[in-house]
């Protein structure tokens, strides 16, 4: 790819990221930027491409707080630009994949009966999943990749994040009106401005060593 | 932070990104590029920054071919420039985390002692986690934050990569002789160049439409 950055900015962008814990309340996301971080979660590489996700932009005042007082008191929901809630698909159906494959069809012009082996396949990994117990825990680790393909866009574009898996998710999807949807709250991600005084951002990024984590074979 | 990437250009990387199929076996990653992604896996958040993971990458033509046996015969692990394997520490105990400890305490020049609280703190989650019997379920979601910020990563440095879920893991942790050693394999992310011809290059990317997946609240 022409235009790429230079190796040393995106190392830059990734030390420079940490998780916030006080964000700035008065500093807004712009919406390109914003859009663009979107455009992110959407391009979300998955399984089988079956992005068994949505994604909740949360910035209404009053929800925000709700979501805060669901999150163990942590403040970074109320505080930040955008509140991202990830939710995973439960008990990914047949339903489900045959969105997909019309949404392949609209893209890449063709019908959806040219689609039937590729459907065959998918039915049958979901189904074997779904045998083996781990059919929500394979889609759930999908949304992890979200999570990090967000947050390191975001830092990229100078954009703070905190990522949460300190809430409770049960009350997230009361509060945020899930119940039969057949979507659940896993994650969440605060997205915004460091407030300028939060202690956290100049402690000193704890990592192991890289020989103590990357083994060359 | 300064000297961000405009936003057009993270969604232009990200579009660009696709799973690829073949690999141009000709091309390797070069050095100062191959290390700053090593060190987006390095810098990659986890849950109470425990980073419960080995990488290990693979350049070794002979163990690249045998990883490609054990991948149901998909060619990327052999022809990619760097295959990366994410192994998750299973079981995390408390010798991971008094490594942790220590490292903070390096990093931070303060004594380990004054970490108590947070060793407390740890040990008290993880505890709960291994009644639950979601303590290596909650560490894998971690090493899937990493294939994120890896592949995002890799695109907005113009590194083409291929994340890999269809492979055998036992047959790889017996390759790369991983038994005995507390980590295990998850996932892999073949990284190179696509091969000109690779037939996916050109095939439209299937998404949900971003209002079919992106819910304002």
């Amino acid at each position: 790819m022409s235009d790429s950055l230079p190796p040393s900015r995106l190392v830059a962008a990734l030390n420079w990221r940490y998780a916030v814990k006080k964000f700035d309340p008065t500093r807004m996301i712009p919406a390109e930027t914003w859009t663009a971080l979107e455009q992110a979660l959407v391009l979300t590489p998955s399984s089988i491409g079956l992005q068994p996700w949505k994604f909740l932009v949360v910035t209404t005042p009053e929800v925000k707080v709700r979501l805060t007082a669901a999150s163990y008191r942590q403040s970074q929901a109320a505080e930040c630009s955008h509140f991202v809630v990830f939710t995973v698909r439960q008990d990914l159906d047949a339903e489900h994949v045959d969105r997909h494959l019309a949404r392949m069809a609209e893209v890449r012009g063709v019908t959806v009966e040219s689609l039937a082996k590729f459907r065959t396949m998918t039915m049958g990994n979901l189904e074997r999943a779904r045998n083996d117990g781990t059919l929500d825990t394979w889609q759930t680790h999908q949304i992890y990749i979200a999570l990090g393909q967000f947050m390191a866009s975001a830092a990229v574009l100078g954009i703070d994040t905190c990522p949460m898996e300190g809430i409770e998710p049960a009350k997230f999807d009361e509060i945020l009106g899930l119940q039969g949807t057949g979507y659940a709250t896993v994650v969440a991600c605060a997205a915004g401005y460091r407030w300028p005084e939060d202690k956290y951002a100049t402690t000193p990024k704890v990592r192991f060593k890289p020989e103590d984590v990357i083994v060359r074979v």
